[in-house]
């Protein structure tokens, strides 16, 4: 590796929906945004993905805004990083019809996500299918190093090598080959049930639903029936396990004292979290409050951050089409 | 059908190889060329479907250079028909990836043309299996009614149809259903073995080749073994039936007895066959050779050609856009 570190590339794409919770953001967001001091960050709304799934202009278009606000508001940094929607970049699905002549109909079938969807009886439509080729177009497009991916997408990122090197050895040498980035230290952030927090668990604590909301998010975190007076278990505890995502050393010690000692009803542990998850997000929801006064501005950020991805990908679509030909000029 | 006969929109693509030969021209050029006067014509080059096959840029590029001068020098009228080449139009990867998400995996693998290659035993690459989609999205993108096609062809405009139907039953009346048209009294032209003229038989009279490569190529067409002063039937003859395509019912008359009377050696009717096809496209291989040493113009027409199929393509994608909610504007 030769590109020194401040100028890698490490790309990721968000989904357009609301809904943003804890989970994703100690495992995703968060990370991703302390990744702009890391390298050069490519993050864009994947609308074209989402379309696989999404059958409503409305839900698509709304949650391409939301999720652009909502990172925007949690700290993405537009003038430091290249942050845009998908669909704007016209070059990805040019680049994805590319790849797909190189694309062997095996690598596809074997893919991991598609057989689980198949397997969960979701009746397929080619887009879901052909989703790994498009999210080659997007990582090769903008020659990007790193990838950060849970491991149930690491799949994906071995399926773009795969692409790349076809077409690298077919074509000549082209493509960057990315690395995915499986992080080990991703917190585990339980939901309200004690499961993996997961939208599709229904256990979630959002981060900018109204207060009101999130209050009772918390309320109805499940705890066992220890009763006040008698001494409780932190390290078992929902409620203690968030509470330490977000408090101080001290604060995480008064706390774990108070579980150990007896006396406190998890009503108390479960206001000390609402108040701590309120503050922590305080600044990032008056961010968003502001945003979502002015979707001038954000549909602006986005316009200028299409602008500068085009930029990037311009010299490596401009080479792709020299070498297959379909530049004929 | 409302669509006053003039403007009806008559859409062809064409593929970017050289080697045209008699074949082609009468069941498919000669048709295209003609249907100008029928309704306003969309004629493209494939460059993008071809690359399902085609591994060299240079094979590709040059191939749709002479596709370009081929069915110029033909009779194709750019200021008449729209011409363009198909991946100028970034628009139409675009239909396609939306075209997948709504697009059953059932409906592409139960594509003929994808079976059978299947069965002659070709390694599939995605790009085959998504052909047909592509193949819509050419023909809803311009909204064409009428296309004209081969029985093997067929299916995809059903496939078309089944996708477009889809579409507009998910996000309301949006694309115009297109009618395949197979045409009736296409002339079955004979290749020099007598079977029907086809590159993969390797059987054909090229129209641009070299005049003593033509003549040699007809020289080789394949006879019986009636001796010269034997009387023969011209019915069954396949210099006759090609003939036949070119000459005036008194030429055609006059050769028919020299058959049947005797006399006369094959080689006489290959000469007459010979003369026929030199004069017939005498001015077609003048214009090529125009066009051949102007490059820059024949360019210039198919950049201006990309410019009109764009312009018909917006309101369409754009609308497209908006059902989906790609356009978050």
């Amino acid at each position: 590796m030769t590109t020194p570190v401040k100028q890698r590339r490490i790309l990721s794409g968000i989904q357009p929906s609301g809904g943003l919770h804890l989970g994703n953001y100690f495992a995703m967001m968060n990370p991703m945004i302390e990744s702009q001091e890391k390298g050069l960050l490519f993050c864009f709304i994947v609308n074209l993905h989402a379309m696989t799934t999404v059958r409503e202009g409305k839900v698509l278009r709304q949650g391409t805004l939301d999720a652009a606000m909502d990172f925007l508001a949690l700290g993405l940094n537009p003038d430091k990083s290249i942050f845009w929607v998908q669909s704007d970049v016209l070059e990805v699905v040019e680049l994805t019809w590319i790849l797909s002549c190189v694309t062997s109909m095996g690598l596809l079938e074997r893919s991991h996500s598609y057989k689980d969807k198949i397997e969960r009886g979701i009746i397929p439509n080619h887009g879901l299918f052909a989703y790994p080729v498009l999210m080659a177009a997007d990582i090769l497009l903008y020659q990007a190093h790193i990838i950060p991916v849970g491991q149930d997408q690491k799949q994906h990122v071995e399926i773009t090598r795969d692409i790349a090197e076809r077409f690298n050895y077919l074509y000549g040498e082209t493509f960057v080959l990315p690395e995915p980035r499986i992080d080990p230290h991703v917190a585990l952030v339980p939901g309200i049930d004690g499961q993996k927090m997961s939208k599709s668990y229904n256990n979630t604590i959002e981060i900018f639903a109204e207060e009101k909301d999130i209050r009772k998010q918390i309320k109805r975190i499940v705890t066992d029936s220890t009763p006040v007076e008698a001494p409780k278990n932190p390290d078992t505890c929902t409620v203690f396990k968030l509470y330490r995502l977000f408090a101080s050393p001290e604060e995480i010690s008064e706390l774990d004292k108070m579980y150990r000692k007896g006396g406190m009803g998890y009503g108390t542990a479960k206001d000390r979290l609402y108040e701590k998850i309120r503050d922590y997000f305080k600044p990032f929801r008056e961010k968003r409050s502001q945003l979502a006064g002015d979707k001038e501005k954000v549909k602006k950020i986005l316009a200028e951050g299409a602008e500068k991805a085009r930029a990037v990908a311009f010299p490596t679509i401009e080479k792709v089409r020299r070498k297959t030909g379909l530049a004929y000029k």
